[in-house]
């Protein structure tokens, strides 16, 4: 099983699944778990000093000697202290989303690091395989937290930048099950990440209630919001009302930004403020029903996945 | 090879590959093509006068031999009289969008029709099953021209109308080959609509000028818009930024409809002005290339799902 998977091999795994990098939720717990389930596990760094990037990145490997990496944002001013510690800490596997792939994929390669750019526009496919990266996340409409402003979903995305490129390509947007697996890989893709399922697990750092949020929630109740700053998947609260009404009355990106503030996704993702906080989290979310160990879903996964190709070639 | 699919059974056809009922594209000589080369041709009432809707029905029955059926709009005021062409020409499959199935479901099936209803959230499914339809076409987000509220896309909205019925369900939205129809069975669907790839066939209805616009855009040039009368993905012409700049400006609905006007999916899609017209079409758009005779589709869609579906086993 997977043996010919080339997400398999290039990260040295078991299975092509890898749980998201995400901003107060990827914690060393999260990564660790997925690892030594046979996924990949990946640090969420954008929300992380650059010391707690360290400590987490000890914890992980204290935990797990299994392949994980780090999730890493491009943008931020603190970016270079982190792919210092990164390159000194010896993580192998980097994703990085959310800026120019040129910038620092040289270095990371010359560190013979494995460098995976997250996008969500076939037109920067062409980008990051001149940057020279070894794979490819490619993010739908679905997904949570930050996204592209093309709208493209996972069922348009993952076809259009596979007629771009045969690099190893992961599908991310509306990931659940097994039949995702086998659906991602249908369209082209060698492997899922999978984010809001891995949100919503024990191993989360998430507060208990943005979790018990995201489990009770259904369809139409995220939406793709802040299209005038940075786009943002986010659940439908008070915040997003605010938020959203100041859009729709024409405020400037100054005004917003001050609406906006500092930490909104933290004061809703890690401290549980369900109204003033921004949710981030994916269209998913309306599948989800309970809080489970990130372990069990990857096997969950692996099982459906294996069932639902069966029946296919049964049929 | 799909003998026990229940799209294939329902219908009576060879693939399970619906054409989309679309305005302005679906006539006679679509469907006919289609049916003739094993999938489900569709004949788009929507912007059909009953009596070239009962042309159209004799003309495809002269053209094909084998299954086709109406797609009927159930709002507008002549509905009922297109009720009775269809059930007096003796079309015994009719897929139903755009209203509540409640309303006719009970009439069409006492006729010994096959009804199928286009829902676009999984909230839906409850009722067109309460209203006993045969067969349920979901929608994502990524589907061209009438789409619902929610914003879920085929990736989501698959499983989870899965997850509340059983019935047969055609996976719609996203659609382009052979992969699509892999990817949507391997998510719980037993087949696919396809309307974007069907527009721009040889024998779809419309203009020249349309289907060459189609196969020229690229990702994120088609939007869902008109969110506050009902939502429609188009493409992003002039007529999209002049009701959108009104409805970023508060205009209420009223101002809307006025500059809506009647009569501008005709403009666009039949008489080709692509400027002021309503180019309603899907994300797919950014995938297709070329102008085909739809049989040939048909054909290329079921050799590519035999391809990847081999790939899969052997992986």
């Amino acid at each position: 099983m997977f043996e010919n998977n080339r997400i398999c091999k290039l990260f040295g795994i078991q299975y092509p699944i890898v749980q998201a990098g995400m901003v107060w939720c990827s914690g060393w717990r999260l990564a660790a778990a997925v690892s030594n389930a046979g996924g990949l596990g990946l640090i969420g760094a954008g929300s992380m000093t650059p010391e707690l990037l360290l400590t987490h990145i000890q914890k992980a490997r204290e935990n797990t000697d299994k392949p994980f990496g780090v999730n890493l944002p491009l943008l931020g001013p603190d970016v270079g202290q982190k792919i210092d510690i990164i390159l000194k800490e010896n993580v192998k596997i980097v994703f990085t989303s959310a800026g120019n792939p040129k910038t620092w994929t040289t270095v990371l390669k010359e560190n013979r690091c494995i460098v995976t750019h997250v996008i969500a526009g076939s037109k920067y496919a062409i980008k990051a395989v001149e940057a020279g990266t070894d794979a490819l996340v490619a993010e739908g409409f679905e997904a949570g937290g930050h996204n592209g402003r093309e709208e493209s979903t996972t069922f348009v995305l993952i076809p259009a930048v596979r007629k771009i490129t045969d690099l190893p390509l992961i599908a991310a947007g509306g990931m659940y099950g097994g039949g995702s697996l086998l659906a991602a890989i249908a369209l082209g893709a060698d492997g899922i990440q999978a984010g809001s399922r891995f949100a919503v697990t024990e191993e989360s750092s998430a507060h208990l209630e943005f979790k018990k949020k995201v489990i009770e929630i259904n369809e139409g109740d995220t939406r793709l919001s802040l299209k005038k700053l940075i786009p943002v998947r986010m659940i439908r609260n008070n915040f997003y009302q605010h938020i959203t009404k100041a859009e729709e009355q024409g405020s400037s990106r100054i005004e917003l930004l001050k609406i906006l503030g500092e930490g909104r996704s933290k004061l809703g993702i890690f401290e549980g403020d369900l109204e003033e906080g921004e949710l981030e989290i994916g269209q998913v979310s309306a599948l989800l029903d309970k809080i489970q160990p990130a372990g069990e879903i990857v096997k969950e996964i692996i099982k459906e996945y294996l069932e639902r190709k069966k029946a296919l070639s049964d049929d």
